[in-house]
């Protein structure tokens, strides 16, 4: 069991969501952030840098993206649908460009194809916690 | 002439978007997740606070989707039409409710009423530079 | 191993920080940022909250600086020893304040319990870091 | 009168710190952080990358920590001084670093002129600010 999911059991008031979905969306995002800032830096690191920019900027983005939604899907207190609906669309949307962008690099680079698969398994924990929002 | 403004005219390559929209964008976000900060710890200051739970995880959520989408906005190297049209779709749906929360409480708590205008004018730059990605 | 320890080892320059050290500390920031993000938002919802804002603030704090400071010890192209030892510093602060505040909570509060031990055991991981920088 | 100064006055409490110098802190963390993530990008999209790398991972480095210091300083209900001392003086070390860094570029690129002078007025703003705490 996660940090989250411990979390998860403790809030004091009912949750609108399946936990167990929940818990496992904020551990991807947060997981898929942290790729994405570090794949970013490796890349900024190899010497073939030139080839790589889009690569870091759809990381860095990425990062910023589910590390934003990771806080927010965290605070079940203030949970609004249209908002949280709205930014795991948004985490859909740059997971699905950066996970392409990755493996376009993969063969190559290592950190790019552990990052491709973090952005792959959080865009279909994003999707499958949209799912049940609908 | 904002620093935004400035440095969006050293950027060395193209920018398929309007300039003049998107610096207000960048610089309205960048306000209105200072504000919603600001407005969420003035809450948790009154001595009414109990009253004000729901407007301070409001204010949270739009001060992280707003700060991560001022971020987002300006990396125009890696721009990606549907992550940054999902994107100000999150902070329109975050400003607007977030807007609605702060302006129940804007007789009673003046921070509550500039965080309101700051929410809505944020809105607004977002829905004008999207009308014009579509 | 977690993602962060396998995306050191892809890295393609050498890092000057004992590996398996910094990848501890930047799992600790992550999911200390992560647990005082949910405890802020758990005691927000606690009928008592009027007395937890305390908590709350210093929750906040503490979550913005370790998640901060994740991103930070991430990219080890731009390892600088005194912004990470001044940064390291400062999450050492806001984990022992934090620690401090939710443990005096962690008898009524599950979350606040689980909450000081993610502080303090991102409180050693920095030390533990630290130490090995000067 | 900026934003954040109105927002400083409808502050419910007292605050153990100079408004004026407290919100010219939090106005240049937050220019700085913006400036340094725009700077990052522009950077990324110039022909010579290769030579940038340095300046990119320290822009990135200077508006993670900006960023998180304008949040924690705009938290004045959990006031801290071991907390905020420590922050801004990793906000000095980063400024430091980056606004060196950005000048050593900046007789060829505009953006880092711009961006090296944003660093140092940072700087100076968190000096000014932290003199006042001790």
């Amino acid at each position: 069991m996660t940090t989250t999911t411990a979390m998860l059991e403790t809030y004091p008031k009912p949750i609108d969501l399946d936990r167990r979905l929940l818990a496992a969306a904020i551990d991807a995002l947060t997981e898929c952030a942290e790729t994405c800032t570090s794949c970013a830096d490796a890349c900024l690191s190899e010497d073939m840098v030139a080839d790589l920019t889009k690569c870091i900027g759809t990381n860095l983005d990425c990062a910023d993206i589910c590390g934003a939604a990771a806080r927010v899907l965290s605070r079940y207190s203030g949970f609004d649908a249209t908002i949280t609906g709205t930014l795991l669309q948004a985490c859909i949307a740059a997971c699905s460009a950066c996970g392409d962008e990755c493996s376009r690099h993969a063969s190559m680079h290592e950190h790019c194809r552990i990052c491709a698969e973090s952005c792959r398994a959080c865009l279909r924990a994003c999707q499958d916690l949209l799912a049940t929002m609908s």
